[in-house]
């Protein structure tokens, strides 16, 4: 045994948009996003360019991307791994996620 | 003098996109930008799908949607004409309105 629970993830069809975009629309959450958009992180690596957020806090904005679809975040050996939904939101949400991660 | 105020509107370009996220994240905002996606509507029409939504509640809804630059509120003699700033947000955030207005 790894020590490292399994999550549960929903399936992206199962969330409602007001979801995903709430889930968006905070800008440490966002950020977030956004370092994952150029590949998957360990839990340790995200939010590398906040390095203030204090743990709890960053848990918390893990568990509200995770909860709307928008990352998964599973066992790796010792470590979590993180990784935008990027392919299974864009099926059912097309076009939104490009349009957020191109806007400044 | 009409006796009607005019409201502030900002600049899309001053609004932040997670504001913007923020106020297309309720389902009840959401509908009624899905309502103006077909054109202005005096602001008594607006909401017309949810017509248990109180007067109060419904003046906050507005107040979220036009400090998000998200909706126009002006006076058109002694009514309000609410209108969808499609043209400008497309402009600032390219494809994101449309991406939301798809969605089921």
């Amino acid at each position: 045994m790894t020590g490292i629970t399994r999550l549960p993830h929903p399936e992206p069809a199962d969330v409602a948009l007001t979801d995903v975009l709430f889930a968006l629309s905070d800008p440490a959450r966002l950020e977030i996003v956004r370092e994952l958009a150029a590949g998957p992180l360990t839990m340790a690596e995200c939010g590398v360019t906040n390095p203030d957020l204090p743990k709890s806090t960053k848990s918390h904005l893990m568990k509200v991307l995770r909860e709307a679809g928008i990352v998964r975040n599973e066992p790796d050996g010792r470590r979590r791994l993180v990784s935008l939904r990027k392919d299974e939101l864009d099926a059912v949400f097309p076009g939104l996620l490009d349009s957020v991660l191109a806007a400044d």
